[in-house]
């Protein structure tokens, strides 16, 4: 079932002989359903409704998040019924600050790997990269068919061509308001806003009863596509009885609602306004294409050319603008070459680096290191964009040194440059109570926001017990009956370093952190194998440690403390070299901390002659 | 010189023969002065006044900030005047994530030791780390006096205690209202509110004119020991006539005025009635003695016994108790091993750790590793601070454990639990108001921060050639005439890592970052110094790469790649050791990163048999 580009998205209309395979239209269901059920705010009681269908051959459904609680990012979750399972998204997440090199972190698959035969396929929320980030190193494993929107399905094939996976990959596009059938589940899409268009929840239906699985979202009541969150569908589903609500609790410490992406085009055209004769510079998310939409259509306004820097700025706007979710006025866009041909108050760049990312072009031109762009005193830079936790002092940095040129740089939230992608209490509230399921298990976030998301549960009349807070690798059983964490399976963080996946492990990590702090002493020395007499050495070379040239006299010391315990070692005829490399290791590191209080690593490398 | 603890502070009283010489009562004149200009709001040109007043024979004074400029922290600035100089404050700064393995970051002293002895003392405007914590380094070169008031004198000689510098120790006792002579300058001392009591900024004068000297500062209206920010002083000083102003920038970005510190303890109170029967744990700065006092008062007011937790809250609570700063009631503070002789209903635990500190007592607590706090389920936690930009993940990592355990914890700015003690927007523009200065230079701060506050000062009427952005090193010149930077003198960083203050440099720190990312190899290979074979090894050993247990093919591989290096070298003569251990790195790393697209520090060692 290989599938090109061409076939799964610019051709779609050739697609639908397979796609009826998977894809079931459910508009003219649901207009039924619709009118059935839309008959006004009668109060049904959900529950009992629910049990007079419900016969004693439903089995518990099993939801097992092996991603995306308790942190932020890698999101995946496991559904099974009656042996039949599917997945929600494969996330990736970024690594903290005690994961030194490691580049990305990935979801432990073994649990995934183990059930293969009964994963019918993987649906996916959205575009992001902690939903669809580590879709290429589950693939290479197990080449589940994969169901998305247009541009999700857009953005999965620019990663799966990076990793070479593409040629051989399932890529079915579902449009929101279709179902999908996996086995014994169907999954209907609906369209929720989020900070990336094309973004769905799901309705997930078997016998055992249905659930919505929010994904990411939030509810825009003017969003720049004019496609509003289907409220009207969730609340459908809250008539015809939801067994269980999963939802996004990334701002669920958040009071009131999630502000519209549309405030911020009005920010921007007052900023536009203000620049004057001067050039604007706007950094965001490259997959904010709603944002880049806003900007460009201000440029268009405003008689500006606009670049682009940054190369996956550059990827998704090129992805972007061939799907038809960016609407690029002709003649708008211009090389970043071309900035030279024209006035400052000709242009309006916009780049990568919001979130001050070293290597992003902001950075780059914020260090004066930037090929086409060079700050200038007056340049109006609006970063459009919040810094996401830990990277607040990196958009620190960028922020003061672009001022350092002159610039004049936007970033408060005072200016509304920015909205969030997600819903705020408000909205959450919303959501459960016209959904209105018998159990509530928060998603995505960190424990203090699962718990503050279990709050609001509490409050729209929830009871407590039918509420659940779980972490990665729990099997959550629900039924009418009840709902509990039955086991815990295999779930957990891989790192990916390189091309090496799952090579970097604890104790490297623990290595690594010892060595940035303090550095290393390596103590080499050559012993007789006969003799056990030292031959050459000991030679002590320290990186990371102490300025060498400056600390000869410290040097010479652990020589001299090396040569001891060598000899000591050869009068009490110690032969263990590894007994022999423990004296060494103890008695420099002793020596080391006596005299400077700090503990660098030391290597002994004996080399037997 | 010498002075103890007690001579210097506890039995003050005694010292006053000593203190004359320098310290001059000037209540008496302030007085005069006070009478005399205070006669209502008769707008007069100051500099009109002041123009009179001036002769030719003025000379500009130099003010020389060593430090605070451009970054957070290790504040210090250098004053001079035909000849004679003193130093305000003396700070350090913590480490970024960029300098890993650093304990603390002091100033570069070099200037000030260059011009030793012209330099007549240092005046201290508070107690907090980023205007105290650089003495000690200091006082080992160079121990000139110091004079602060007797809070701030009794935290640095708990520092200085520390670094056995005490009893050399010149140190002064300064009240608010009272001035110091240094040389040709006249330093008064001037109470301002602050997180920490007996803060103070300076008024300095000298022939040149005076200068106003803020120190961090906020105003605060209703301040917990009643003492306001003598606002008086500094409308008086504007009368008068000041030819500068320099002044905290840290709060220069946040609009409106920062809350009193009454506010918190009102918070305090609702949430300490909402704990009901369970256990209360507030975490909090140390060195926020009206913070500690709050939390004291209320303990005692709901019937509650005071644990402290954390050896700089023990150290703090025991000077500012001794000292009369912390007023604690009979039979409230309770040693933390008698916890177990209370109900949670009977018990406050106050602690340190509110930045998430990884060796700090709350962090222990969370993570379970504190010997006599166990966190249960209805522990009411109070974590009353604001995440110091940088610690956002540490603080967020224990909040989501203490919820593990079933705590209850406050952490949220929208309970009031924390205000700033630094100025907001609108208290900067009312010193600016009232100080009325010809030129303004911000101090404290990073760009960001020092631009935002100039703008304020446009705001106010000052005009912007009357400001300078200036930094660390730079010689501002001030005259009636102007106001420039003349010349840039030595100013930067230094690193303290364990007992070694600047043996660290940008070449280890860059190897620890190198270190950090990927790891070590080191190649090992003795070497006949005769015959030139190869007599053992190569050993190839790694720390910080990969798992190599998992990874013995690669190391083989490494392995044979060396020899053929070696054996390539043998051929064709080549004999000098570095062109081996240089082909020997080059060709292990490229190998490296075309097999794992990771770049580990390669070292080779070659002993010489």
């Amino acid at each position: 079932m290989a599938e090109t580009k061409e076939q799964s998205i610019l051709k779609n209309s050739k697609q639908k002989p397979q796609q009826k395979k998977y894809v079931k239209k459910t508009n003219e269901k649901r207009q039924k359903t619709g009118t059935k059920t839309n008959g006004g705010n009668t109060k049904r009681p959900i529950n009992k409704t629910r049990s007079k269908k419900s016969t004693t051959s439903k089995k518990p459904i099993k939801i097992i998040p092996l991603g995306g609680l308790g942190e932020i990012g890698k999101n995946i979750t496991l559904y099974e019924y009656d042996g039949d399972m599917f997945l929600v998204d494969c996330g990736m997440a970024f690594p903290d600050e005690d994961m030194p090199g490691i580049d990305i972190v990935i979801p432990d698959f073994t649990y995934v790997l183990e059930n293969r035969d009964k994963i019918k396929g993987l649906v996916v929320t959205h575009g992001h990269e902690d939903h669809i980030g580590a879709i290429p190193y589950l693939l290479r494993n197990f080449n589940l068919p994969i169901y998305a929107t247009k541009l999700t399905i857009g953005l999965i094939e620019g990663k799966l061509k990076e990793h070479r996976l593409l040629g051989n990959a399932k890529l079915n596009v579902v449009k929101a308001g279709d179902t999908v059938n996996l086995g014994k589940f169907s999954v209907e899409f609906i369209h929720v806003n989020h900070s990336i268009p094309d973004a769905v929840g799901f309705a997930i239906k078997c016998a055992g009863g249905t659930i919505v699985h929010t994904g990411d979202f939030k509810i825009d009541t003017t969003p720049i596509d004019d496609r509003v969150i289907d409220i009207g569908r969730f609340a459908e589903l809250g008539k015809e009885g939801v067994l269980a609500l999963l939802a996004d609790s990334t701002n669920a410490e958040r009071p009131g609602y999630t502000a519209s992406e549309k405030l911020v085009g009005e920010s921007l055209s007052n900023l536009f306004q203000k620049a004057g004769d001067n050039r604007i510079i706007v950094a965001t998310f490259s997959s904010n294409i709603h944002r880049i939409q806003q900007i460009i259509d201000e440029a268009n306004r405003c008689n500006r050319k606009v670049a682009v820097s940054g190369r996956s700025m550059l990827n998704v706007v090129s992805v972007a603008s061939e799907l038809g979710y960016l609407n690029v006025p002709d003649n708008v866009l211009i090389e970043i070459d071309a900035l030279k041909n024209y006035t400052p108050a000709q242009t309006v760049i916009i780049t990568t680096g919001s979130q001050g990312e070293p290597l992003s072009a902001l950075h780059r031109m914020a260090f004066s290191d930037h090929r086409q762009v060079e700050i200038v005193p007056g340049d109006m830079i609006i970063i459009s964009a919040t810094p996401i936790p830990g990277n607040e002092k990196l958009v620190t940095k960028v922020v003061n040194e672009l001022m350092k040129h002159g610039a004049n740089v936007v970033y408060e939230r005072m200016y509304d440059v920015h909205v969030s992608g997600h819903a705020c209490r408000e909205e959450l509230k919303l959501i459960m109570s016209i959904v209105k399921p018998k159990y509530f298990i928060p998603l995505h976030g960190e424990q203090k926001h699962l718990m503050k998301h279990t709050d609001l549960a509490k409050l729209v009349g929830i009871p407590p017990k039918n509420t659940l807070v779980a972490t990665n690798g729990s099997v959550i059983s629900v039924s009418e009956k009840e709902i509990k964490c039955t086991e815990t399976v295999t779930a957990g963080r891989v790192f990916v370093d390189g091309l090496g996946v799952g090579d970097v492990g604890s104790i490297v990590l623990r290595d690594r952190k010892l060595l940035s702090d303090d550095g290393i002493i390596v103590v080499a020395v050559s012993i007789d194998s006969v003799t056990r007499e030292v031959v050459a050495g000991p030679d002590i070379v320290s990186r990371g440690f102490v300025y060498v040239k400056e600390s000869e006299d410290l040097m010479n010391e652990i020589n001299e403390l090396v040569c001891d315990i060598l000899e000591r070692c050869y009068i009490n005829r110690i032969k263990d070299w590894s007994t022999i490399k423990t004296k060494i290791k103890d008695g420099v590191s002793k020596f080391l901390f006596t005299r400077t209080k700090r503990s660098p690593m030391v290597l002994p490398l004996i080399m037997e002659v």
